[in-house]
């Protein structure tokens, strides 16, 4: 079981030629994900060498331009491609209109089938679910409706413990299935081995939350609590805490208040303001409030594998 | 008068990290034009150094993405530098339906006042005059409703020739207005002195013709006809010529067609498709029918000055 995350974009605003809007793919669980497409994302793609084929499934927090406005070309590239796959879009309500009105427009047909999935709940839900992953919403607190993401692995089957399951004869191959869904063993004279005796614990599962845009919110606290990675905006310092609050933003330091309190594992920071040059500011401000803490910086890559315990 | 041309984009459908989509800055007699608006054609203009508050007219030809989906991002830019002065987008109708949705879904009100004029005509119409530029749609024929645009300077009134008029006493300084509009001088004494003895003529106007994208279209040749600098597309070569007949595109060597049918100064290629990876296959096509043409290159300048006769 295993996380990645590649950061494609991590900017506000405005892109610039080294500062991409908010973008983000996520491989978790053998499942991958693009978060939020800000303009020039499909070109952040292949810089980085994601495959188009892998996206499936697209996650966009809110309809901001920079969390949005590289949708459409990326669907009309996949068009041109000749994409035959579905494609899923999660997205706020009004997403689907834009998308499609300029598809009708451009003449552009597409020739996959395109999903879209509106987002209107202002409590948490489940928007997807598999057999590997369930990814629920986080509402967020902005200007206009948003939502983060909750990625979380579905708990493995345990692995037998072979040299233990060897011993008792009794056991065949048509009972491992029942071993690694977790039950014990009944012996034919009713005596029963205790499961723990015959299997290894699953690894523990893992959690990404991506939250982006959002005032300081200690609703969602709950949802993340002890997540193994939390992306958290933090898009000014306290030095403009007063501009953070008007435009319901974070800074860097309650993005780590928030992070203490859900006690995640690690905190990545993102969607920095250009007006700050030197992104060590945000993370030496975090560090104040909570020591697990880095930046996102394009192309970096966040690895998290749980071996079997 | 001079004219400039940036190429900020030329490379046709889906952009890559070297291969923008349509853009182009134009400067002709003082001012300044953007032509089609790719994805990314903001990071573009920071690149290669082109002040945003130079843009106050931008011209879509028409409203495939590669020439567009990079138009709501500038828009949405300009609003966040606190941009004041008006935009005007001369465009297809349905741009500003397009636009407006999104900035109304994102709630981002824009504080600058933004005129659409929406192009619709299918004949040649004058869609933008000052003293400086006259400008005039092309109609081209491609999937959708498409337009290219000529640039055309404006006669600048003639210039004194001083030593000659400093010969004739009677000539004050009230007269040389009229002079340099062309009226002859009338003596007291009723004899007249050609203005040719006065003034010298004014520079010949230069001519820019952006034709992006069409089939092969002859019609086009007499709005034209000897401009100083064409920029055709070429999206194929004669290789794929069925291709391009029916995208309705033009190959390297119809363009040149054109450039000489239309006697034209100069001819500049673009709007490539990605399968040509050596773009002097379009040079050398191009050349057999045409002899002066070049390729457009992103960060290419193209600059025609004319000084006075």
């Amino acid at each position: 079981m295993s996380l990645k995350l590649t950061i494609l974009g991590c900017h506000s605003a405005t892109p610039r030629t080294f500062a991409h809007p908010s973008s983000q793919f996520l491989e978790i669980n053998n499942r991958f994900f693009l978060i939020d497409c800000g303009e020039g994302t499909q070109t952040q793609l292949r810089k980085y060498k994601v495959k188009f084929s892998k996206i499936k499934h697209i996650f966009i927090s809110h309809l901001h331009g920079d969390h949005f406005y590289g949708l459409i070309g990326l669907i009309s590239t996949f068009s041109l491609l000749n994409r035959q796959t579905e494609l899923h879009v999660f997205a706020p309500k009004g997403a689907e209109e834009i998308i499609k009105l300029q598809l009708k427009l451009s003449k552009s047909w597409i020739h996959y089938p395109l999903h879209f999935h509106e987002l209107k709940s202002k409590k948490t839900e489940i928007i997807f679910e598999d057999e590997n992953v369930k990814i629920y919403t986080i509402p967020l607190k902005h200007r206009i409706y948003t939502n983060g993401f909750l990625f979380q692995e579905k708990l493995a089957e345990r692995k037998l413990n072979i040299a233990s399951v060897l011993k008792h004869k009794e056991i065949e191959i048509c009972d491992y299935q029942n071993l690694k869904n977790g039950k014990d063993f009944i012996k034919n004279n009713g005596d029963i081995i205790p499961n723990q005796e015959l299997t290894y614990n699953p690894p523990p599962i893992l959690k990404y939350a991506y939250c982006s845009d959002t005032t300081y919110f200690e609703d969602i606290i709950p949802l993340i609590k002890g997540v193994d990675l939390l992306y958290h905006e933090s898009t000014f310092l306290e030095d403009n805490i007063e501009l953070a609050a008007k435009t319901k933003h974070t800074t860097a330091s309650q993005a780590a208040t928030i992070a203490k309190k859900a006690q995640v594992k690690k905190l990545i920071l993102g969607h920095y303001s250009s007006r700050y040059k030197d992104l060590n500011l945000f993370l030496n401000e975090a560090k104040l409030n909570f020591e697990n803490v880095e930046l996102s910086i394009e192309g970096k890559e966040f690895l998290i594998e749980n071996s079997q315990n």
